[in-house]
């Protein structure tokens, strides 16, 4: 069986400005979408791959992938024969790997029967734990956001927050609206900028529910989260993007376990390389959760199954595209419950693309 | 697809004690069988794992096992449905997890027309280099078992040894009995006792060809490892025993890498674990290579096909059981050539067994 024809369909899927920021932060000194475009407006790709035996497997990728880097990974698979491959090393390019492993996965899984978490050994759970997500708002508005969280059946949030932000009234806010069993998690993306002002801050914030703090100071400088993880009893953790088996965020990994510089970890990237840096945390003694970048079904889908396959996978993982994008481009969404989501249990990634939903968000198709 | 039945032979395979030591070594002060039995009278255990769908794997046991932990481990599987099954966390108690999750990926493999290595996500080569293997012997003795070794095709060899050994004069003789290309791997498992003494040995050993030195002191004390790393230019490793996923080996693999305490590692274990732990020595930047205890032709050949399974295991496996028992107790014994050993390639474990010498070594049969 050989992989005969892909489709790609290049989609932007707006999100719910609403579920992303508070209105204050769109505009004047604290305005959020830092970058032009914002996260929101980057392009995705949505991958039909189709084989000869007529299955058809579904692919996502990364935010930001360049076209010329699409159509390099699409023709890296092209006419491959899918009994020769091997699943922990696919003929796919660095950027557009964890975009295309989706769909071989779930090509293989349709192809044997086995749902995705099968071909990666086996399921430690049927429901993954995961979190509600927000960007920077301002506290009452939080307050609202958390409430919301905890109706749907969320026990915390992960936040988005930056120094200088009003980051005691939020918790506050918060507490005061959910009360103190609702957790926070804090995640600056570096933007403490240092650990002097992150230990200042964080003591102010330690008697709040502070579940973890993911990325204060810029990672490059493990020796800054040890010295973090030695005076503060906040958890401290990094988040690693690993983008394809041939990239280097298991390096970091070893570095962090080496320095003693983390409690947790935070992984994101495809199936495979998901399960092998969470094995490596689990045998240093290190919880692991599911980092994603606001994604749309297919990944969403697939991040579940490598979080069920992991047994250290027990933290809150951040599958949050469906409660912040307007569509999933999936059929149907996947079951949210009492801040779990279910894996899926058909072959595959056992999720089906939603062609209507497809179509009203592609801005550009290729068939290579 | 439920386990319907477990067959269980105890079996003792001779090895061929020429293959072995030097008539030397087996009397007198240097007698090399330092514990009674010697390791090639401990019995093991072969199972026969039948389906209610008629499919049967085979599974072996490691050596030493009790026989009430042989039964708990059987019972463990009794009557499990196969596709309920997590492929990396059988229901089987640690003793004899490496045994059984041989015959449970065997059946997989059978019943989804899989090589074992494709469970274990594809392989990275269709052969595994392989060393030769010997325990201690006198210098000329030694001298000509590397021409055997030279004349079945392996460049070099392993060889147990000990504090007090003539090890000058064996390397000397080697060297000229093979030449200096032909590389030795010395096993003292851990019998050069304590850094000042293998430091002191090293030094007159280094103009040699000596591949890498195993296991030199107390494995207990890394610091020791680090310290002889620091001094030595051999490269040096350790040797882990991983008998499941729940055993320990692993955190011994994450503090050598946080002591900077080794070159290379030396993995013996079960299909998952082995490929878990080469991962987080992949990571490190470090190579590995699959060890064993002298075993039969079924997990030897689940070794091979873990190291096809595994991208750094590059150095020489120790997949010697051919070589030194009298028998595999498989059909087709495994196809070594030019120094590796070529990777199964059918569903399964890719080899069966052979019942007429099966019924020969068996020393009991027990049902379950």
């Amino acid at each position: 069986m050989k992989v005969k024809e892909i489709e790609v369909f290049k989609v932007v899927v707006p999100v719910d400005i609403e579920a992303v920021y508070s209105k204050e932060y769109l505009t004047g000194p604290y305005s959020a979408p830092e970058e032009k475009p914002p996260f929101y407006e980057i392009p995705k790709y949505i991958f039909k791959v189709y084989t000869s035996d007529g299955l058809v497997g579904f692919g996502e990728s990364l935010r930001g992938i360049s076209i010329e880097s699409v159509r390099e990974g699409v023709r890296g698979l092209k006419g491959v024969e899918i009994d020769d491959l091997n699943l922990n090393d696919l003929p796919i390019n660095e950027d557009l790997y964890v975009g295309l492993e989706a769909a071989i996965f779930d090509i293989v899984g349709k192809q044997h029967g086995m749902p995705v978490y099968k071909l990666l050994g086996g399921a430690y759970r049927k429901s993954v734990y995961v979190n509600f997500w927000t960007h920077r708002r301002t506290p009452e508005d939080l307050a609202k956001r958390a409430i919301i969280a905890k109706n749907k059946g969320f026990d915390g949030m992960k936040i988005k927050c930056k120094l200088g932000d009003p980051m005691v009234e939020r918790a506050k806010a918060v507490e005061e609206a959910v009360g103190p069993d609702f957790y926070l998690i804090l995640d600056p993306n570096e933007r403490f900028y240092n650990p002097a002002e992150t230990i200042k801050l964080m003591r102010k914030l330690e008697r709040f529910n502070i579940l973890l703090l993911e990325s204060p100071v810029p990672q490059w400088n493990l020796d800054w989260y040890a010295l973090l993880r030695r005076k503060l009893d906040v958890p401290i953790a990094i988040h690693v993007s690993q983008t394809s088996p041939r990239a280097k965020g298991k390096y970091q990994v070893i570095e962090a376990i080496k320095k003693e510089a983390i409690d947790y970890l935070n992984i994101s990237g495809g199936l495979v390389e998901f399960v092998k840096l969470a094995a490596i945390a689990e045998a240093a003694g290190i919880q692991v959760w599911h980092g994603s970048g606001v994604d749309l079904g297919i990944l969403d889908a697939s991040y579940v199954h490598a979080a069920a396959a992991t047994p250290n996978c027990t933290l809150p993982s951040d599958i949050v595209g469906n409660f912040i994008r307007e569509d999933d481009l999936i059929k149907e969404p996947l079951k949210f419950e009492g801040g779990r989501v279910k894996v899926p249990d058909k072959p595959g990634l056992g999720v089906e693309l939603d062609e209507k939903a497809l179509e009203k968000y592609t801005v550009q198709k290729i068939t290579v």
